[in-house]
């Protein structure tokens, strides 16, 4: 079979162990891969490259996608996406992988309406998707955050200071909140619940009075911006707060081994569903499993965060 | 009540975390919480410390434990346990909290046989306790590991070597098999099953016949040494050998992100069980869920490691 | 002799090692030292504690600054300082070391002209201070920063976009050129000189010529913000710039080996000084010598940012 | 002119540093450039490269060396050499740069007495070369054996254990001393002196009797290895002792800022030297400066280490 493979939306650090993995195992079943360049994007201004063994070398351990991404906001209108399904077609493509997030696995389901036969491959650091306990990147980006915020925390101890830390999540408090309990966060702040100020405020006295002198307070971008926040902050306690927008550091890296891993059990359960003549599905990791989903109850929500860890996190930083 | 905390064994990235979880869990439940130094040695010849919330500042991100560990061989011995659990009553413990491998909860498991109210949270770098997915310390030993090798890739490459590099692991091939799926290797040699040199020769071979000028060969400790895999490999193939032995490089710095969370899950399952009154379990994680299972059980067998991962990343590496 | 340590203003990852130093072989020496905390503002409001050897134990490795650190804008008034020479008398004080940047060297000078027997240490990450070749955690602040691009690099390549990063810098280049050059950016923007943009659009519409996809402008804070110049940039280009601004996480974790080891040599020979009577004056590195130059001398001016460095780099990213 | 690169001996990390900067200052000058691949080696079996701009992109960051290197023993004979020397003139390269250590840079002498127009680079980790202050790879694997040290810490402090840690350095204590001072190594043993375990006996006795439990003793390789130190250890003092070879671990990875820095420094210096016509020189960083020594010069001997730094490190370990 041929099969084409693109990344698409934001990148995730593991989508090119994917690509590898996709690559070998395609080719361990005698398959020909082709990769599209710059998502579906690739599918209409592009054309495919053969991807070989050796095309793969060497990737495993880099960050960002050996294919380029794009976001390309055509591809909600109709007409777009057929003109993809004429170029799938012209190159006799049996099959098409799409590595992406919530956005990107969109753009799949209408493809596979469309009678491509897709497989889906959860990517995004947000770890946002529903259906799926896992999605490619977001191990990375949270020891990204925890590896920054263990250098700030440095500074805050030196100048006992409040720092206020923005991570990414526009609608997902999942960085924050992991990133929270892993770095001894006082207070995690996320777009899915109200922010109360006085508690907030409660703790850091908390805290203060037996004796700590510096604090971390996580907000998600999609929940407030990390200036404001440390005004708030400042404002009410009397302390110095300082802040800090993360950005794109949060994204880069050498994917960690987690991510490797199970980019490359996404990827091998990715070419069975295709082996078996199934389509319209994602792959979903559950309770540690490798299952699949139809791509459209993954499309149809969004995964909600671990309440309760961040519950946990506020606890243990009393 | 009086809450003893120990750790034991061999050291384990996110003890730490997980000492602090207790701690301030503990007392957020108004517990008073302990600190026995040195594992079950400082049950016969050390005291208990006051562990109160400042006491467990600034460890979340640090490797090893603050209880400090040993190995104590007389454990084995009926009369030496038993003065332990007398040491236990005489301070008015209600509870102990045990972090550690394989020998450290089979400890547990008599001291609870004896009386002693004991929950025991896996903590092993090895990952091969049984009835757990998952042992405190393995996350970042594995990607200590490949952090290693990342490094080592520049002058196998530069110089076209094959290199055989040594991992931890006496009778489990878990660290080694998820280092090498998450490095590329080409060859995993693991205690659980006998090593076809055959294969492997065919192996490299194929690769170097695609172009391929490095290879890796990961070898667990229990089933080889690296340095006579290497001269096997040398002999066979005709290509210069190097190996290395990561020792204990793979054991320490700060924990990641998921050992940090993962340890505040275990503990935080820990004092409820306690809290419950519930004793003589081990903690499970168990399809990304926790549990509590009979300390019995988790000590009556070895998990066991995922040769299909190893069978994966010996095709991905082709 | 008693000798009081203090670090004051921005804290500098080798503060802590030189602290360690400055303790270890002031005891070698049969000296008491004692640690002033939160810098000149300790001198009023605080009190010293005594260093021994196990005090400074476990920090070499680390960032920020056991004894704390702060700004304290009164020290500019001589009535604040004279109450600072009258706690040193009066705490019995033979010797003070001051550790810091630009601003607390002005302050150690004019303790040293109000009569205490003062040397200090050059710790700015700035690495701007007049008369010495080099300021403890200037290396590992340029390191923090290539870490943070190299992880930034992995989107820009895979989005195809220019990067625009402000690092520190608020009248120092010094930063930002050598992170440029060890980066291979396309264009550093520094206080020092006036910044051309039909030259770096010149330099980005030749290397995208060539082929390349994504590029690096570095900015040093003191002379626009990366927004600003992202956005000149965009216009001019007609190619996406995203911008990220690194902020604190530059300055914190573990000090690389280079400022753990020029902490120690500046270090030994403040004590060396001390203990040959000399004061007033500042230890400088000078041509992988360390001397001593006199503390008015370095307080003067500031050191000029290496301009052929930054032609160079911009010479090698085109 | 038609200018050729080759890389030799022991790869060392900024190599490809000094390459994308030879390569893109020699444009900019209008030669051409032209890689040699596998050292001299390639000189006779090999064929060179053309290398554009694009042709070193995305090396700056990596480790090893892209034209690979090897150690080639038959260059010590003369016939040897003249082949090269026709293979040069044959290519009709105009000149040469040698990257590598003193083994290298010998093979580099030769070929200029030959008439070949070489400047080398001196690029060794040992950092051992006669005449330079700094040879490129130095500064990143001094930080691998400290980022590695800074681990074994960990354990070496909760199981309160001496480790012997062996490092790079067949002939040269620089490695050695440099990470010992930097990380508070109680001992370095170096080829360079004599090694009195009464001394170290008694050093480990003082720091334990002060409350100290773990200690680290650096060796360099060529002083004796990691394991009969250890024994040695362990019997006079009674303690537990552990060892650990670091291996190539020390060799790879991304190189520091420093690293990079100084690559793009003696690669420009080298082009400015043979613009100008020079030859039969080595770059060489002196008191900060890079200047120009013979290569005669530069091989007649080895850089001595800086006992200094040795004894400052025992004395700041007590």
């Amino acid at each position: 079979m041929n099969l084409a493979i693109l990344t698409s939306g934001g990148d995730a650090p593991g989508m090119n162990a994917a690509i590898r993995a996709l690559v070998r195992s395609g080719l361990a079943k005698n398959h020909s891969l082709w990769g599209i360049p710059r998502g579906f994007e690739g599918l209409l201004r592009g054309s495919p490259t053969p991807l070989l063994a050796a095309s793969v070398a060497n990737i495993l351990m880099t960050g960002g996608t050996m294919l380029r991404t794009s976001r390309f906001v055509e591809f909600q209108q109709e007409a777009v996406r057929l003109q993809a399904v004429q170029s799938l077609n012209q190159w006799g493509m049996n099959g098409l992988v799409v590595l992406g997030g919530n956005g990107s696995l969109a753009g799949a389901y209408e493809l596979s309406q469309a009678g491509v036969p897709v497989i889906g491959i959860p990517a995004s650091i947000d770890n946002d998707i529903a259906e799926t306990d896992y999605s490619i990147g977001f191990d990375t980006a949270v020891n990204n955050i925890v590896a920054s915020i263990d250098k700030i925390r440095d500074t805050a101890s030196a100048h006992e200071r409040i720092f206020v830390v923005q991570v990414m999540g526009n609608h997902s408090g999942n960085l924050a909140i992991a990133a929270g309990l892993a770095c001894g966060a006082e207070a995690i702040i996320i777009p899915e619940c109200l922010t109360d100020y006085d508690i907030i405020e409660e703790r850091l006295r908390h805290t203060y009075a037996r004796g700590k002198r510096h604090s971390f307070i996580i907000v998600a971008e999609g929940a407030g911006d990390a200036q404001t926040v440390a005004q708030e902050i400042a404002g009410r306690t009397g302390h110095e707060a300082k802040w800090v927008v993360l950005g794109h550091t949060q994204r880069g890296g050498p994917p960690t081994a987690r991510d490797r891993i199970m980019a490359a059990l996404f990827a091998n359960t990715a070419l069975q569903l295709l082996d078996q003549g199934q389509q319209g599905l994602m792959v979903a990791a559950q309770a540690e499993t490798m299952n699949a989903v139809p791509l459209k109850d993954a499309v149809a929500g969004h995964k909600t965060a671990p309440m309760h860890w961040k519950s946990l996190a506020e606890i243990l930083a009393r």
